[in-house]
């Protein structure tokens, strides 16, 4: 009766629970179950072939990982060179600062009285508390530690550099800003105005004008000259919102100055938006292929999950066979330490697109 | 500055990743992180406290977590009693009765040619494929031992006891179905007529219109029965749909009858829809408290996450502290084999609800 | 410049903001626009299209859709052939018993104090309201009339035709069950085990063991049969749940039965839950593609939104074109007060599928 | 039996269809139903009471809605003064620009195959196909357009203001950018390094390294002293996304340099993301209230929906009762044609912020 099918090769292998397991181990079972497990698991995968290639790993990281807790896995994934360049929103480095300053996050419920909140002065996110005036002492710190910049442009890339290494040097502490410094990892943070920090930088023009002068369209010409410098890249992807798209128009206009130089090779995501209501954060990776963000031929694969769950679990995972493949990785070198960085000791410019060959007409 | 405010007692504690962490390890790092991470660590907690204490747990299971590969996973909480009465989509019994009966279900994608799945007689459940031939044999022999049974009503959980003993002697395999029967733990399917058992059994028809009698309103009467004569329950649901709501008006229905019987003291929901469009899938456990299906002060969680990444590590994770707890809990002894069931020696009627006490007036 | 491509042939025409427009007007001007505003719009156009072919339209009914205020919205789409058929939870048959009774829901907060509410027994459903003890005098109700009818298995929609009509002999109400017995429309509930008429039903044998006896098997040969009798379907789902899947299990066992009476010709389906996690209430139509539910010709449409946005809408836009289709529609007309219920004059079984014509081996 | 409840008060009203009913008559009839429905009725009457009071309404435009056919009903938003200062992703501007220059989106469908959409050169947005050589001449139409400014740096509310009416004078078309102009309304786009209107800005330094300076810090102190300058704010969000934490950031900052501003008096969101994920976009209302986002008493409703079926419908309905509000509105007004905007006569600083009152230390 059954007729073999093209489409019935594989089979499901039903999860079997052993006790002692290791997340490694849950995640290889969970390459033959379904649906989002199996897309974590593939994730798993995926991200184990990024590092055995010659790619520049791109890491977004949006939503509010910080404050929830995920902020040592970060760290972790720079330190070790899991990622080599990270694309943040503000309030994930934000959140790091407060942390890594020995400030606390707080245990809360979604249920808390929010007038009893704002009377205390304690900020919600969620499930999750936080100090108000600690809040407010961050951002005068920011603000003091702004002025201490000279008094020209820079880019969120060259001001975050700054910040981590100020952060180090005053705390001596883990954290996401202070493992890019040591790590000599890149941070960019093309929304930086729409959040805490970008306050706080906004406060220290109340001393002078002259402060504060952070030059965003940088950003963008910096984060497609690394790609022409380095071809070949691969995104991970927190989240959505803006380092998801920022990190795929860096690829696109590389392309379009540098023809050849493609979309990523790899592509995984950890979303919990969908893609039907059309937004930038759930679009799935088929249509950034259309626009060239993503090569026709790469590895990728989208899992639909709160990334405070997937991610300590996909971390952890990677942690027993990636050793190996970390120390025989040949990931990008950078300078950071001026307005113009390196990577694999060439000049990466923020002024000027500087295409290897000529844009096609 | 800083103002101590009792809402700011408990620190986030950033999880920090490690080498050969097990599921168990990578759960209690994750109770002092946000959102639903720290809501999946709470779930391990709530469970644990289910068996330590003297409940009936009741397990509700919808979604197509049987054709996903977690099937195993949960003929392992029946057999080991982490659970002690299961309520299930027919979906689900039915896709376990499938590969009991030594059929699979393959790794497909959610990109396939629909037409071409059609055209080749495969049916696709999302990422998922299966044989459309293999199926219809499988309404055949459902069909078939419906005819072996004596022309009378049965309730679903003696239809799915019969059934699930046909099955291990005829095959000898573990699977849900199996090993409720062979540990002696009901099944309930409430929604039997909206599944392809309810098709399977309706075929039996074809041979007499005296086949196929299934009582499911005497598993209503049966399962408030078995609350009231066991009082003290717990609710674990995975994905919400009928089997979420029968375990609560199970619940209900027994505390009108006899008054202090009391809602569930115990629930946990991994689900992924949401409340806010007013549908019981999604509702939430404060608002069932409302209702009285749950106990004022119960341990509660929901845990907002596809059953595929969350229940694996779960499940994993019980095992370690577990065997203790399930070494020496109370948990109720049924027997199944006849229309009227018992639980711990008492029986359990279909017929008519049997208040200990008089409803109240 | 502009290279042309096939892919580039309708524009979006962006929505103009007119005063006065009528729910046509705007569902109109959203054809051209993108999202799910453009689903809903081709909704518009899929169920008039559905009206004037010669189709047996069904309509699934899940989530609270009586609770919320949409009771009569589907009763009239009911009273005016809008569907031939309606497949429902029990929840929205019970809440609109409810109110055809006289009681009310009410106006309530989705941050309501649950044990408050409890305290007071009032029952909650997101932001809607209701009294507990007359909840239970609805049971009680249902229980007494369910003793009024001869102590033999009625499928459920046998027993909801005599439920609506004693409804409406001792009310004179409008709702769901009371146009449904008016129109001659069929109400089939094949969960009906998981519902607060269930418990009624239920409550009827505390008076004598033979009254309640539901045949959901019945059910099963009954609407496959209807789809045999007069082939040529539709599906307009509301919220997915068990009358999703049921209006597909009939269209399947009938093309099995009685090949070439063929999958569902139209689809239209207003959800919220997703594809991904592989649940059958998310599942997309493409996927009913691949089981044969659905031709694969089928003008359909997904459209994700609650159905207490979408529906007053859409059901309001029906009626500007609509009443030229409906007065020359050829829907089909029934016979429902027996256990054989027919259709255009055919009877139709609930003990035995009557294939038209052999099915194939 | 009936047990009057404080609870029991407002009964719903089930929603009644009649033929010929306006946006306003459906939108009046739901608010007596439930969950998104009732919300979305809602958020018609608090846009109202914002209108009938002395408040600045920003509005917030994240998601795909210029591309997805809404660009012109938030033109008529703008034309109309139904909201006084506009916060927007840059994608919603530069499609927007796209449109208005005379090239079009197109209807597509999620399910294209996008490498074939690749080798021709479209890009997609969920089911919404565009020329990517038209999209690359709008960047250098950009750019050209950013080299004819001063070399000097500008906020984004002034560099747009300059584009809406460069944008107008070569046009003379309908759009976001020119309705903006020419009513004299603000416009930020705080991340516009993560949007093509910034790689087109970027590719301005090809000719020199001094064009594009963007001053997005300059944006934050100037949207804090814009609520510092005219006390009363209230908020209108689409879709989440950096203008949703912008908008309340600048109220928070502006509360905090000058105490007493307070949090937004009314606030109004349509989004599709969730709260319990943690991140920004689907944050609650109650939980904006723990920073002081928004004043306790405000008047706040959040509609889970899609803006293509919520905003057509919403903005249709305003228009029949708000011309009379719009016409006695005593709303903001501004100048726009410098560095140095003004707000009722009195000037707007992007270099210092002002405080009427001294900051409570």
């Amino acid at each position: 009766m059954k007729k073999t099918s093209r489409f019935l090769e594989t089979p499901i292998e039903p999860f079997v629970v052993e006790r002692d397991q290791t997340a490694e181990d849950i995640l290889v079972r969970m390459e033959r179950i379904s649906f989002q497990g199996r897309n974590l698991a593939t994730a798993n995968r995926v991200w184990q072939k990024m590092l055995a290639d010659d790619v520049t790993i791109f890491l977004g990281v949006a939503g509010a990982l910080s404050a929830g807790g995920l902020r040592l896995v970060i760290a972790h994934l720079i330190a070790e060179r899991y990622v080599d360049c990270v694309v943040s929103t503000g309030a994930n480095l934000y959140h790091d600062l407060h942390e890594t300053r020995g400030r606390r996050h707080y245990v809360g419920s979604p249920h808390a009285d929010d007038t009893a909140l704002a009377n205390e002065r304690v900020d919600r996110v969620y499930d999750t508390f936080a100090s108000e005036p600690e809040f407010i002492e961050n951002d005068e710190w920011i603000a003091g530690f702004t002025t201490t910049l000279d008094p020209r442009p820079y880019t969120t890339r060259e001001y975050l550099y700054e910040l981590g290494g100020h952060l180090w040097r005053t705390t001596g502490r883990e954290g996401i800003l202070t493992a890019a410094y040591r790590a000599h990892v890149p941070i960019f943070c093309p929304a930086i105005a729409d959040s805490s920090i970008g306050m706080g930088i906004s406060q220290a023009r109340q001393q002078s004008a002259e402060y504060g002068q952070i030059d965003v369209i940088g950003d963008i010409i910096e984060s497609a000259n690394l790609i022409i410098r380095r071809p070949g890249t691969a995104s991970v992807v927190l989240g959505g919102g803006t380092p998801k798209n920022f990190i795929n128009q860096a690829s696109v206009q590389a392309e379009f100055f540098s023809p050849g130089v493609g979309g990523h090779r790899y592509a995984l995501q950890i979303v919990t938006d969908v893609p039907h209501f059309g937004g930038a954060s759930g679009a799935s990776l088929e249509e950034a292929q259309s626009w060239g963000k993503l090569a026709a031929d790469a590895a990728r694969v989208t899992v639909t999950a709160d990334a405070t769950i997937a991610l300590p679990l996909l971390a952890s995972a990677l942690t027993s066979p990636a050793p190996a493949s970390l120390a025989s990785r040949r990931r990008p070198t950078f300078t950071l330490a001026s307005r113009v960085m390196t990577i694999d000791g060439k000049s990466v410019s923020s002024e000027r697109i500087e295409a290897v060959h000529e844009p096609a007409v």
